[in-house]
This record gives structure tokens, C-alpha cells and sequence, in this order.
């Protein structure tokens, strides 16, 4: 099997994560702040050792400001339904996943909170000017995919961070694709990871990073914190603020692992995966029946294609079927961006590399694709 | 160490629970219902088999109706937001967790719903005569906490059943302490679920178990679901409608193995649970400077008390650092009863047991407070 659907899950992670986790889970997973007895410290001490090692790989001076999820998408609606009001205005764009735009819709029905898509230029870059022509007296945050999750562009963040300061916006970065690859050196409000995917870590643990909490969302989750038992009011202090109910303490040492490994590796990742991608962009760009839908650079680990009359999700399957080899067709979550690139109904087929996948895959896949062309 | 905090945490999990978490982890943790290929199938063949053994083992005809969460605290937050209107009254009681009254408070705050706390009688029961009393014509729905995660008291399932037949209301289930290891064979709407706890499952899973889908919660997180893309709003199938984002795989897979356990050993574990504690409180209540605040007829594994004079997080502490015995002193996030109780400014000693605990734990802890009264 060759698996080449790393941007749903990076099925292979380095080793120390499933260590890590069968470990944890054997021996550490009590609760963690709940009680005084040894089991429950040491599993404190693993919480308060990860949210450190995020805290510093995500920039965020305040470790407390790091609070752990279930994914990124219950990161993304815990700031989209935190933040907002009736008379806010959103900006966001074209590039956006089900997981930002269907919480966004929610805000709209229920509480009339008003958002615009952005479109992009010719070189699916969403520029200043275009952010400019869309903000209203009323626009609080923008919310931007840095990397797309189906064709893998990569956004400018420096345009974001400058508007936002320029406009004195909040600035939320959906970073599902990114956080593990991409740098995060910029500025911006809160970010939004997923633990399985490009940091490596287990499915079911996400987080979000707050750079500003001057604007905390309101709670998501209210629940038992171990502390302040009796106010009904959920606590005021972070990370518990946000944090209502027992912690994964055997997810958040995984992750923790993962969040090491990427730190590590940081430049080679991202340049593996874009070495990779742009070798098969540079094969696939000279078969005639097929169709890019990628940057032809390459600045991510994500590629997507189509074959001239033969749908995604066959070729999928073909590729899966005769040759072994996992991606996904379809659509994907990003229902703007399929109508934006015309794919409303052949969806496309998405290769996307993690750090284990080698050349040979990719060498693989390309001789799958042009013998599934010669057919 | 001797571990008796198994109502946070049960530490102990049968070895099963560790094996599948690991096997799956490294093997199978792709993305459930999002590809086609082979990976993806079998991730979602591993989800669709542990929502079936699930949902027999809640006695739910749809296995459908059995919503992956990521913790009982996360099940209640969202059938709580999801469930009531601004002009909804709703019953609870004192005997509620801070999951069930921070929601509840919050409701109250941002929507003006409004509730009622039910007190017990004398024996620790809420009665008919008492949630008669307390009805209201805009009553919805009544949450109660099956077994108390502080006393360990059991509440009688028939008496609400029975009111909630009579009065057309909504029942839902705090499972946090009984599912597992108490009877499911009552008539109840909602059921929220802890995967850590009783049912031996990893931190970080949880389940909302729906009998009554006539009444479906609205969603509490939006996103992606890999059905209907094109629609902004969130899909009406379950179980997408409740399930955005990727599931944890290896968490699901690990928490029916622990099921599976608790399936197969289910009159057993209660058993052994009111044996050790029956045992416990039989000794402790011939001690005069040791307060019970747990029925004297044990019905769960869960025993409170304090000693006179010390307050219960130092008895904790001694039990751990002298004892090396693991339970819980404090508050345990259930504010209303501690005040019911008089436990206000003490706090109680939390004693919980679980399968793997023996005898020998309960012989060696009854020691150990003898030598704490007697220093």
C-alpha cells in the first residue's frame, strides 16, 4: 500500500508517537488537575510538559493560551461561535473548508452575522486590494485556510497579518494543512490544528493557539474544570477557561511527540514534500488529458488533478484498486473552491505526501497515472 | 500504588483496550467515511462495528443514533445547547456534576431558559412527589445524574421514567458513573457517556446515545462531514448530522473493546464494585470520627467521607504520600450537593473503585484510615 492521503490523516508518524501513546495509556492516562495523588500529578506534569513544547512551536508566549481539542474542527467552532455577535461582519475566502464555512452559515441563520467570500486573483492569491474591496464599518476577523486543503496553494500570510493590523481585525488562521510544514512566523490571533495531520499526532486531539487574549471566545464546552467548583460560571482563568472535562492525557503526549519530531525536521519536511509534489506537478503538467488544479511551484505537500473524462472518484479508485495506492477523489469539504474551479461535478483526485512517502511513490504514481491515461 | 480514583479515570483498563489502541494507531488510523481506498474502509468498517456493539450494549435500535463524541462532558454540553428554546423550563438536580450545571447556567445567562434544582429525601432519592412539585407548564426535559460521582448514590430510573412517560417530557442521562456498570434497561431519551470511565474505553471519547431521534439536538459542532459538500447548511443524516470533523479511530476502537469487557462481565463488575465498597463502608462506619455521606447499602463503587477535624484533601494527601493509595479529596465539581451535604468548606474523601481492584486494596485503605484516626 502507498499512501498518498496525508492531508486527511498522516497515516504513518514517527515512531515515538504510537510509543508515547501505547505508554501513556498503560500507565499515565489519570486526570490531571483533578486530583492530588501521584497518578493524577504525573499526568498533570505530561499535560503541563506538551502545552509548553506547542507553546513555543506555535509562537504563543503564554503557554496557557494553548488550549487542547478534539481536532481542528472543534477548534474552529470553538472560536467561530465564541467570538461573534449579531452585528459582526467576517471576512473569509473562497479557499475555506466545510469546517469554517458551515459554522459560518450556522452564525448567519441564527444570529444574522453577516460574512463575504474573497475571491482570488488570476494565480489564486487572495490580495490586499481584494481584502480591501470587501471590509465593512462592521468587519471584526478575518478567517483564512494558509494552506489549501485541495489544491495546496499557499496563502500569503504577510498580506493577512498587515491588513489585520492595518484595520485592527483578529486575524484566525485555519491551519489544518500547515501547522508541522509551513512557518508560522507571523503575526496573527488565534490558530486552529489539527493533531493528525501535519503535526503528527493522534486522531482526536486538536488545538487552539491564542496569540491575543485581550478577545477570548466564550466558552465552548462548559463543564468541571477542578477548580472554582462553585460557581456555576465557567473559571476566567486559562487554559481552563476553555478546557471543561478530563483531558486525553494519552493524545496530548502523542501529539507532544509529534509537535517534537516537526520541530526537529522543520525545514526538511517542507521541503521533502514540496520536492515531491513538484516532481509529480512536473510529470503530470505534460500529459495532455490531464488537468492541474495546483500552483505549478509547489509550496505544500498537496497536489490536485483530473483526468479528461473519467471522474475523480474512478480514478481513485483505479489507483487504489489496481495499483495500491490511497488518495482521494471527490470533493473535498470545500464546496466555494470546487465551483470556483469548475469541479462542482467531477470533483478532483488529491495527492498528498506526508513526510515518510519516498520518491519511488511518487515515481509509482506517475507511471499508475499514465498507464490509467493510455487506457 | 493503589488506585481508587477510578470515577475520574478507570487507570486499569483490560488488555485489550491497550492492544487495539496500539494496533489501530499504527495500522488503521485513516479518515472514516472520507476516501475510498482501503485504509479509509477499513477505518470506517472499524467505526461502523463499534457503533453496532455499542448501541446493543445501550440498548439503542439504531446504531445511527449512537454520536461519537469526545467525552461525557462534550455529549452533555451538546445535548444541552442543543435541545432547549429561550421559553424552555427544565428539571434537574442536586445531585448534578458542574458538565450538567455550567451548560445549564449558561442557557440561563445568553437564552433566559430556566430550571429547577430537586432535592432529595432523606434517604438521597428524588421522588415523584418532589418532581411533581417542581413541574412547570413549559417543563421540556429532565436531566439527572444516575449514580453521583460524589456519594455514589444510585437515583431510582423507573421513578423518572415513569414522569417522563406521565408528563410527555424528555429524559436525559448523566452516565458519567454508571454506564458500564449499572442496568440500562429503563426508558430514557438521552444518554451521555464517558469513555474512560466505566466503560474502560481511552481519555478523549465519549458517546451521546439517542433513543428518542424524534427530538434530535441541534448540531454543536459544524463542519465536515464527506457527505453533501455542496450544502452550507450541516447534513440531516445521522450520524453526520452531530459528527463533523475526523473521528479518532483508534479511541473508538479501544472503547468498544472495553465494552466488549464490560458486556461480557457486566453482573460481575457492579457486583464486585458493591462488594469492595459494602465492605468498606462496613468498617468505616463503626470508626466515630469517620462521617459517610454514601448510602450504608452500597449500589455503586463510589464511597465519600471525611474524618473529623482534618480536611479532606490532607486525608487525601497522607493516603498518597504515606499510603501510597490514590483517591480524590476536594470538591468533585458538584457544588449544589456539597452544599446539600454541608461539605461546603471540607470537601469529602472519594473513594472509587473499579474491576481490577481487590480486596486487598479495600483491607489495606481500611488500615491505613484506622492509622490516620488514631495518629
Amino acid at each position: 500500500m502507498i499512501y498518498l492521503d496525508n492531508a486527511a490523516t498522516t497515516l504513518l508518524k514517527p515512531p515515538e508517537v504510537y510509543t508515547k501513546s501505547d505508554e501513556i495509556l498503560k500507565k499515565y492516562s489519570a486526570n490531571a488537575g483533578r486530583s492530588s495523588h501521584i497518578a493524577s500529578i504525573k499526568a498533570a506534569e505530561i499535560i503541563y510538559t506538551a502545552r509548553y513544547t506547542i507553546a513555543d512551536f506555535l509562537n504563543i508566549n503564554k503557554p496557557e493560551n494553548v488550549v487542547f481539542t478534539f481536532g481542528c474542527t472543534d477548534s474552529l467552532n470553538m472560536i467561530i461561535n465564541g467570538l461573534f455577535n449579531s452585528d459582526d461582519h467576517i471576512l473569509t475566502t473562497v479557499y475555506e473548508h466545510n469546517s469554517v464555512l458551515r459554522p459560518l452559515e450556522n452564525l448567519k441563520n441564527i444570529k444574522g452575522v453577516d460574512y463575504t467570500v474573497i475571491m482570488p486573483d488570476e494565480n489564486g492569491i487572495i490580495t490586499e486590494e481584494s481584502l480591501e474591496k470587501s471590509i465593512k464599518k462592521n468587519t471584526k476577523a478575518i478567517i483564512v485556510n494558509y494552506v489549501s486543503n485541495v489544491t495546496g496553494i499557499k496563502q500569503n500570510m504577510n498580506i493577512f497579518s498587515s491588513f489585520k493590523r492595518k484595520h485592527n481585525l483578529l486575524l484566525i488562521i485555519d491551519g489544518a494543512q500547515a501547522v508541522g510544514v509551513q512557518n508560522l512566523d507571523f503575526d496573527y490571533d488565534y490558530i486552529c490544528c489539527a493533531g493528525h495531520k501535519g503535526l503528527y499526532g493522534p486522531q482526536g486531539i486538536g488545538i487552539l493557539g491564542i496569540k491575543n487574549d485581550s478577545f477570548l471566545p466564550r466558552p465552548f464546552r462548559f463543564g468541571g474544570t477542578g477548580t472554582a467548583t462553585f460557581s456555576l460560571d465557567q473559571p476566567n482563568d486559562m487554559p481552563e477557561y476553555l478546557e471543561s472535562g478530563t483531558l486525553s492525557v494519552q493524545n496530548i503526549a502523542a501529539l507532544e511527540q509529534g509537535v517534537i519530531f516537526c520541530k526537529r525536521n522543520s525545514e526538511n519536511i517542507l521541503n521533502h514534500e514540496k520536492k515531491l509534489t513538484q516532481y509529480l506537478i512536473d510529470n503530470l503538467k505534460h500529459i495532455s488529458s490531464v488537468k492541474i488544479y495546483s500552483p505549478h511551484l509547489s509550496k505544500s505537500g498537496v497536489v490536485a488533478f483530473n483526468i479528461d473524462n473519467i471522474h475523480s472518484n474512478e480514478v481513485a479508485e483505479i489507483l487504489d484498486k489496481k495499483f495500491g495506492i490511497c488518495c482521494r477523489g471527490g470533493f473535498h469539504c470545500a464546496p466555494l473552491l470546487h465551483k470556483y474551479l469548475k469541479t462542482e461535478s467531477t470533483g478532483a483526485v488529491r495527492i498528498s505526501v506526508g513526510y515518510f512517502n519516498t520518491m519511488e511513490d511518487i515515481l509509482y504514481l506517475i507511471d499508475a497515472v499514465e498507464k490509467i491515461v493510455k487506457k
